[in-house]
Parts: C-alpha cells; sequence; structure tokens
C-alpha cells in the first residue's frame, strides 16, 4: 500500500484501552504521516481517549468509542486490532474485505491452522487470511511486509527470542535441535487484567518460572526457526516473570555445529544486523541491559561463546519491539513512511 | 479470659485465605501459648492452607475449610475475624453468644452506630455489641483489653496516625482543630483481590493520593483523638498509595497550644511510650525509616519541631502492627500470655 | 536571543554524564533547531557519549570531552550547564563574558547571596550575575526568561511546590504562613552517585522523610513565594524518598483566606493554567498519578477543599518538568522555537 | 563441638556491619542456645549494634566494636566471619589456633587452592586449614559437618544452583557435561556497598545478565557436582541481576542419560529431601516462587521434565539459606543443637 501524494493515512485502533492500544496511540499521535481517525474498545463510556490515559490530554483528543466496525471501516484506511487472541479472527475479515490493510497484534495469524488450534485451543475461523499473512518480523521478512495487506504481528516474547537466534541458525551454526530460550518478562507482557497473581503485592519482590514449555509462544519461536532452517527445531522455551513493568530479556544457549570464537560470532551478529535500524549488537565483550532498550523500539543484543555452546542475551520493550513499536514499523515499511517515523 | 493450667488455648482463624489471616496463622503456627484449630475461608477447594500459603509448610498443615460457623465454635475459644467489612458482624454475635472471644479485624466495631452506617453505608446488624467492644489499641486501652470478650482490632491507617498523635494531645499541647495526618501506604494494605488499580503493571513507579477526606479510617483517627481530648478533633486525613508491599509512614503534623522545643517534645514521646513493647521513638533529630519496622509488630517514631508546629513521623508494618500483630498482642494481653509471645 | 534565519542553534551541555545530562542530551537530539556541538563531563575515558547511554546510539555519537571551558566556547552558543552546586558559578561567568548564553541547572544563580551562603554553606563566587538570573519558571517568568542570558534554571521540589501554590496565593486566598509542602520523591531525585544510602538494597520496599525544614529548596519555595505574595512565607517543607525512580507527587496544604468550595478553586487553577503548554488541571474532583507525567515536561495537578484547608497535589518528573524538560522549555522561549519543540 | 552442660554457646560476629552479619546478628538474638558476646565491623564509631540497624533494638544491644582479634578470641567459643573475600584466612587461623570454632561465610575455604587462586586472583594465605574446611551444605556432608571446627559456608548461588542438581547426579540421570545454570538474583547478592551499578535508579525496573561464564561462583558449582559425581562437570553459569532485593531463583537445564519422565524425576528429588527441614520440593507439575521462601531458610524447587531435558528451578533467600541461615543451621548442627533452631 502506497499513501497519496499530500494525503495522510488515516488508521484506526480496535482494542484501544489495553496497554499496547495505548502505545499504539501514543505512537500514531506523535507520527508525522497519519491521522487517527478510529479509537474503538470496550469501555463503559464514550469518552475522549485522554480520559483513559492521562497523558495523552492534548496529544489526541478523539472519543474512544464503543466496539462499531461498520463505522470503523467507513473512516479509516488502516487498522491495528490490538484484541485478544480468538477475538481478531472476527474482525480482520470484514476490514480486509473492503481492502483496508491490517496489523493484527494478536496470535490469530501467526501459526499454521493446526498449530494454531492445538496451542490456543479453539477452531480458526479465518482460515484463508492465515495464508495470506506475513509474519511481521522485519529483519526477516521486509520484502513480503512491504506487499502485504495483513501482518500478524509477532509476539513479545517470539521477537525476542528469534532476533538472538536467527543470525546463528542463518549462518549455519546453530544446532536447531538443542536451543534453550529462558526468557524473564515484566508483568506488561500479561496485558491490562485484573487478576490476582498480576496484582502489585503478588509480583512485587517475587521470581517465578511458569508455563514451562507449555506457553503459546513456543510453537511461535518454533516457526521462526524452522522458515529458516528449512527443518523443524527443539526449542525448550522457559518464560519467568520477574518484578519490573516493561521489557523482556532472553538469554538463549545453543549448541554450536563447529568450533568458533567469540571474536567471529561477534562478527556474524554485527553482519546481519548492520543495517537494521532497530538492532543494536553490542561490541564483542558487551551485554545489553533492559534499561539501555525501555520506552525504545530496539533489541539489544549480546553475544558469548563457552566451549562448544553460544549464549545470546537479547533485550526489548515488550510493549515496543515487542508489540506497538513493531506494529508501526510494520505500517512504516507497508506504507512507504521512513521506517523509524514515530518510532 | 484466662488461659487454664496446664491447656494450650484453641484458637480459630476465620478468613484465612487474605494477607491478614496469612499473617495471624504464621504467627500464631509459632505461639507457644495456642494451637490453631479451626482455619476457614471462602475457597474454591479445601485445602491444608500451606497449599495456599507454601511458606506455611512444615508449620502448620491444618486444612482451610469453607465457612461452617457451627463447627468452628465447637473447636475453638478465640476466633480472629479477620474479614471484609460488613460481614463481621453477622458472625461475631454467634461466637460471642457461646462465650467465645472475638478479635475482630475489621472496622465493624470500631465507630459508634451513626458514624459507622454514615461511613460504610450500610445499617449496622449488631448494635449491641458496638458497645461492648474494646478498641484494641494497648498503648492507650491495655486495661480494658484484659477484660475484654470482643476485640475491635484498630484499621492500618489509625494505627499509624494515632500512636504518633496520642503522646501530644494527652500531653495537652496539640491544638486537635489542626492536625493533619498524610499517609503513605504499600499495597497490601488494600487487601488480596483482583482490581486493575492494583495490579503491579499500574501500582509499581507509580504514586498517588486517594480518597482525600472521604476515607473511611478518618472517623476512626478523630474517635481516637475525641476519647482522649475529651472534644471533637478537626482531622485532615490525605492517604497515598506508593510502590512498595507492606507499610505505613504517616506524617503528621499539629500546631502547638505553646512555644516549646525539640529537646522537650521528643521526651515527651519517649516518656509516654517508655514502658510500651511495640513503640519506639527516635532519639531526637532522628526520623525512622520503613524498613525498621516492616515484617516487625513495632512502630518507630521521629519528632520534629518547626516554629509552632510539631512534625511526627511514624512507621508500621500494615499487616502486623496494623492489623495481623496487633490483633495477636491483643490475644495476648487478653488472655495472659507474654505481650510479646509470637511477635 | 534570537536564533539566525535558516541557521540551527549551537548548543553544549557541560556535565553531560550524570542523570539531568543524560535527558538533556537525549532531548536535543530529537530537537530540530539545535545541533549539539559540546559534550563535557568529568569522565575517564573521552568517549561518545552513546558509549555511557547506549540507548543514544544511532541519535547523537559526539564524544564526551574532559571539561575544557576554552574549547566549549569556541564551538557552541548557548550552554546547560548539568553541574553539582557550587560548581556552575565558577563556570558561568565565562560564557557569559564571550556573549554566550547559559542556563543553569544547579542552585547558584535561584537564591539572594545571603540565603544561598546560609543554606549551602559556601561563599558565591559570582555575585554580579546573581542579579541579572532569571529563574526559569515559564509559568510565571516567561516574558523575561525571553530576554534572559542566564535562567537559572529551578530546583525539581520548587517546581512541583510553586506550580500547585501560585495560583491560590495570586488569587489572594491563601494564607501564606500555613503552607505544609509534603512531598514525595523518586531516588533520581538525588543525582547519580554511589552511595550506601541510595542503593537499591536501601531504598527499595523502603520509605522515609529526611531533612525536615533543613532541605536546601525550602528558601527557595519562599522565594518563588514571596515574588508573588510580596511578603516573607512561613513554609514546612518535607521532602520523602519513595521506591521508584522518577517523579515528585507534592501534597500542599494551605489555610485559605476566605471560606469557598472545590468548583470554585479547581476553576481557579484552570484559568491560572489555561494557556500553559505543560500544565494540566485535573477536572474537580480528579486527583493526579504520578504515571500519567513520567516522560514528559507536564505538571498534572488536583485540588480539594476541606474546612478551612486547600489541598494541592501536583505531580511532575522530576528529570524532566523538574529538570531538564524545563531547560529545554526555557531555552525554547529564549531562542523563539515553539515553546515545546523537543519535549 | 558439643556445649556444655547448662553453658550457653558464647557466640562472635566479626564483620557485623553488612547484610550478611545482620542477619546473622537478627538470628542469633532469638536463638535460645547462644549468647552474642562479641561484634565487631569496620565501624566509624563505636555504638550499639541497634543504632546501626533499629530493627534489633530491645532484641540485642551490644556495641559493636573496631575488629580487634585478641579481644574477641577471649570473649567466645565460635565465631562466624562474614567479611570479604581474602579477608577471612588472614583471621581464622588465629582463631583456630585458640580452639574456637569458626563459619567462615566468604569463599576462602570453599575450593582448592589452584582454583582459588585462579579466580579470586590472589595467593592464599592459609593452605593449611583449606584440607580441614568441611563445606557446610548440610544437605550433602551433615555428618562432616557434626565434627568441624572449620565451616566454609555455601556461596549463595552454588547453593541454589547445588540443592536443583545433586538429586539427578546422585540418581546416575544427569549428563554432567550439559549443565546450564541461569541464575537471576536480587541486589543483595552483591553486599552493602556503594557502587554506582548498585544504586536504585540503575537497578530498579532494569535487568541484566553479568560475568557469564566468569563468576567465582563457576568453580564453585562445579567443585560440588565433582564432588558426588567422581569426574569433573561441564557448566555453563549465567547468572542475573534482577531488581528485588532478596533471593536467586535458578533455573538448570541437565541433559537425562536415559529417558524418564516427570513423576519418576519428581519423585527422586522427594525421596532425596525427605527428610531435609529446609528443602521443599513442589508436587509433580508445581513450580516454586521466591515469595515462598523469602525470610526464610528453605530451598523450594520444581521440576520438570521436557524431552531429553529436565529442567530444575530453585528458589532461596540469599541472606538466609544461601548465606547466614545456612550458617547458622550449620552451627546448630556443628554444636548439637536442633537443627531449625532459631531458622
Amino acid at each position: 500500500m502506497q499513501k497519496g501524494e499530500a494525503d495522510v493515512l488515516k488508521v484506526g485502533v480496535i482494542g484501544a484501552s489495553g496497554y499496547t492500544g495505548e502505545e499504539i496511540v501514543k505512537i500514531l499521535a506523535a507520527h508525522t504521516g497519519v491521522k487517527v481517525t478510529v479509537l474503538q474498545a470496550i469501555v463503559e463510556n464514550e469518552v475522549p481517549i485522554s480520559k483513559i490515559f492521562p497523558h495523552l490530554e492534548g496529544k489526541i483528543d478523539l472519543v474512544c468509542k464503543k466496539p462499531n466496525l461498520k463505522k470503523a471501516g467507513e473512516s479509516a484506511d488502516l487498522f491495528f486490532l490490538a484484541l485478544p487472541h480468538t477475538v481478531s479472527m472476527s474482525i480482520a475479515p470484514g476490514f480486509l474485505k473492503e481492502g483496508k490493510s491490517v496489523i493484527d497484534l494478536s496470535a490469530d495469524y501467526r501459526l499454521g491452522v493446526e498449530e494454531y488450534e492445538k496451542w490456543y485451543g479453539v477452531k480458526h475461523k479465518d482460515t484463508p487470511n492465515i495464508k495470506k499473512a506475513v509474519y511481521g518480523l522485519p529483519e526477516l521478512f521486509r520484502d513480503k511486509i512491504k506487499k502485504a495487506k495483513l501482518i500478524a504481528n509477532p509476539g513479545c516474547y517470539p521477537t525476542g527470542a528469534a532476533l538472538a537466534i536467527i543470525p546463528l541458525v542463518k549462518a549455519g551454526l546453530a544446532d536447531v535441535n538443542t536451543i534453550i530460550v529462558d526468557a524473564k518478562s515484566g508483568a506488561t507482557g500479561a496485558g491490562r487484567k485484573a487478576h490476582i497473581s498480576l496484582s502489585f503485592s503478588e509480583v512485587d519482590e517475587n521470581m517465578k518460572a511458569y508455563k514451562i514449555d507449555e506457553h503459546q509462544h513456543k510453537p511461535e519461536i518454533s516457526m521462526v526457526i524452522e522458515k529458516i532452517a528449512g527443518k523443524s527445531p527443539n526449542v525448550v522455551f522457559v518464560p519467568h516473570l520477574v518484578p519490573l513493568n516493561r521489557g523482556i530479556l532472553s538469554t538463549v544457549y545453543m549448541d554450536l555445529e563447529k568450533e568458533t570464537n567469540d571474536v567471529k560470532i561477534n562478527q556474524i551478529y554485527k553482519d546481519f544486523y548492520k543495517k537494521e535500524p532497530f538492532v543494536r549488537v553490542m561490541d564483542e565483550g558487551g551485554l545489553p541491559a533492559l534499561r539501555d532498550v525501555q520506552y525504545t523500539n530496539f533489541c539489544n543484543i549480546g553475544t558469548k561463546v563457552t566451549g562448544k555452546k553460544v549464549i545470546v542475551v537479547s533485550c526489548i520493550d515488550n510493549l515496543l519491539k515487542g508489540a506497538a513499536g513493531q506494529a508501526v514499523q510494520n505500517m512504516n515499511i507497508m506504507c512507504g513512511f521512513a521506517e523509524d517515523e514515530g518510532l
């Protein structure tokens, strides 16, 4: 999709009241190429979005309406769906049929039908569009994203893990049957919901592993690796909840296919990402800190060789590179904006 | 109530699954004079309490049952009610009629009928017992507590505020129409519930004032002051939520009735509390930190004179001196145990 | 100072390695009207600033040099001094003599000589320039700022307090002898230093009041009030350290000169700030949360009347509206940029 | 060592002013079998320990003196050395020569001479006593601890890792060349020091991996495994700093020597620890949370099999089971107290 001469792109956000929706709106409000014309969410009262998120006051004063897809379709050309899994697939087809572009931040279009139904426990309602969807990881699929009408925006854990894994697999150096992803996420990763296990008093000063090998992001990580390795990998994925708000630090362990050293591995990563606007590889010996990527769309990466293993540490802000930021990055690519516009 | 020769007191906890209940059970499990024989709460499954709170494993393995007051009454002689406001008043009368002792941690027996109904918005269902209830602040009412059958255990904010205010009022030095309580509380003060405003992502790194002059602990603070001043005071109470788990720091401002100095005021506080096992007054010039009282039943206090005003800072652990610890302190006084047993 | 046609303003930051310096550089890097040409700080090695603050990588790659004022003066026209108190006054005169503009973020030019020497405990070395300095609170002194060559950028606590106090004093409704400022600050307020009392293990989950009536921001708050009230006020100032990174919430208590109500007071604040780009007054009944201003240059304010008192709550990000953001706002005003450029 | 009839054991703490010293003193103050007679540390002024740690007021009021080993030796029979690495080895020999018992919490007696000198970068000054030292992990070496005069109290990371690894190695099921320890520690693990990297503003909301494969606890973990496996293992150790105060969560990955399942592995762990007073193995499917062990001497463990790998998660409080608590547990074993006395 190309925006017209002199025109500003009209965009809508469906699901604007969650953490991800909030971030998308915040970015778009400062984006020079678009105009937000639709905000919808399940809200009690239809009030300006700045009443829900006071930091938006003076930046955007559009009213956040209750869901009405017909009206939405009349008012915008591209839609971000910041909706729970299993909801997007009921909504995307309508927009697509009208020729709109859709960037879906749920998991509904990321996996094949079979995997999806196995891991999400529901029947998929829009199988035709799964095949048309492009997995929105620009570092791997930029060319396809340019031409896409439907983007399956990657999950937060898969983004951090994939960016740490891809270069070594591409270089043919990773034994893809030995990949361990030990990921640590802040609390916004779980979304904006009322649940005792997410209450401050439970999360603060606490830490735990959860859903070992049962987390729905595991098949997504495997799917990305398979696309580049050409064969099904064996991934162990252990997510942890840590007491902070934003960010994921992933520590990835991979067996090397042949001996090498720190300098060479670091160079492979530097080369792979050298033109990427949002991936920074630390100098050899350096390790990233979450702080350096929070509130940004960057992924910072450090590498370390120890014996036959490579350890790669990646950091992202789960709400930006892991969700809203990457979604806007995808929009920028789709629509011909500068890739870092607004980011 | 006196515990029998050679006997161990049998106690029950109704509402054992909240933060306060958890703390009471933890303290009682290590108390040498009592045996916990009843644990009840609204739970999905009746499991050992150590399945709900794993840190209790090996310390107490009693099953936490669904509420059944008849059975409870058959098995214990003293009950802690760690229940929401408006629930206790339906439950306490039954236990009292059977001759049991009750320590109620809700607000149901703290205020007069009129004040209660005004601030809690419900009709009081057990007015006869309100008059028999003793307000369980040992530093003021120890003698009455000794003989009580029903204790209205003080609220967390009122405990911190009252201990900061009382000595100056008792000394006739406070203008009770000028009292400001600026209180900062951690998140467990709100109890164990699922609510977005209490979720980690909302509370972490955040801070806010709330319910200015509308918090139901305001009349409780006034009530305590009135009891010692003999007249109705004018209290401004501003509670704040701060991003930590346990504790309340109260900064209290009072106009002096006559000029004085730091040394004299500090001495008044030291004298007032010198025999108290759980109140420590800092040396003149010293200010308390929350850290020094967390996980203890202590209240630490610092004083400072500036012009015509006194500033008093008090720190308590809201779950201990502000709830469960004070409740056990009251039990110890009622039952003739050493006042600091288990604490 | 007016920037020339077609020109970009060349600016320098002296003291670029602290928290405040970091924020200034971050803002300036995205500012469309300036070019950062000088970065200096006491650093061990002269490396690109993005090696010190990795999040700046790709945004600015200027080397942060060791202090050399002569070289600095040759390369820029306006300087931000993000230096400790007592250091700025040795450095500003040189720049001023060369005709440069200076925005000093230390306290060196905020107070009169006598007050300064009393509260900071050192002799002032640049008394002539004190009188020329303009106190950089745009909401009060915008017109003077426009023509200033030397800005005394306000302290963080005074900014939050003053914005909460000014409208009531201006309206003639505040008894300026009754002002209490109970302020709660995050840890970055203390700057970037190694001190046990600022270590994570001491600050986390902790809270304390400190320097009651002895904090050097007390005379600064009084000075601002005196400027608008025309007489010396009596201010009680109690700062607290709370366990979060960024932000100050100030709860201000003032006696009213005459009876009024919530609606009127709220309207007075709304009217006073209605044209201000960086102050938002909540609707009557609303209270600000720190979250809504973090990472922004905004000050959010809520008001509440109770009996004869007004309570005003203000929130700012101490590093932005309380330091770097306000400094850039001042530069924008001095240099004729849009006041919110870069902010 | 057996405490005498009717006697109470006299103990001293050298290095009482750090986090570990603080915890030891706190535990000993409530221990029924000992009397603390010596407190020494590098302090500016010799004041009661409760002036340094206000929460100890009323519990112990011994003065904390400047170091004087001669005086110390005259006043106690058993010493805890809560000292930095490389200091203990200068102090322990003196006490041992006088027949005192020593529990050293530094690393000075944990490793062989060669390993020690390699990892700690200094010459060992007391090699004769290295061989006499018993590694104080009760779950492995209880019988030797009973007879020991010198205990090398384990490091915090090695305690958490070893307790997770040992049962599988003992069962002959672990390929000891495939062990990965991904450990996440709170900030008190670094001790009580002033360092910018440990300041609140740097640690809060942040996270990072550090010293990958270069941490001095790596050889200690290997040493423990070698003692039970009979051969040198290959351990990858990646420590992380997370924003909380107390606790280490270790996620350990090990390849299985033969296929098995969740039930069997969980049973192996349950059997191995069934008599241990301070290790709790979660039921199959369960995972520990840090919260459940904080402020206790417990280690909680969960197990999970996935394909050919076992994942074991362990949680400890780094200051208790990882330091002071385990030290007192060792004293209890050495001196014939109940193993959980004071804990």
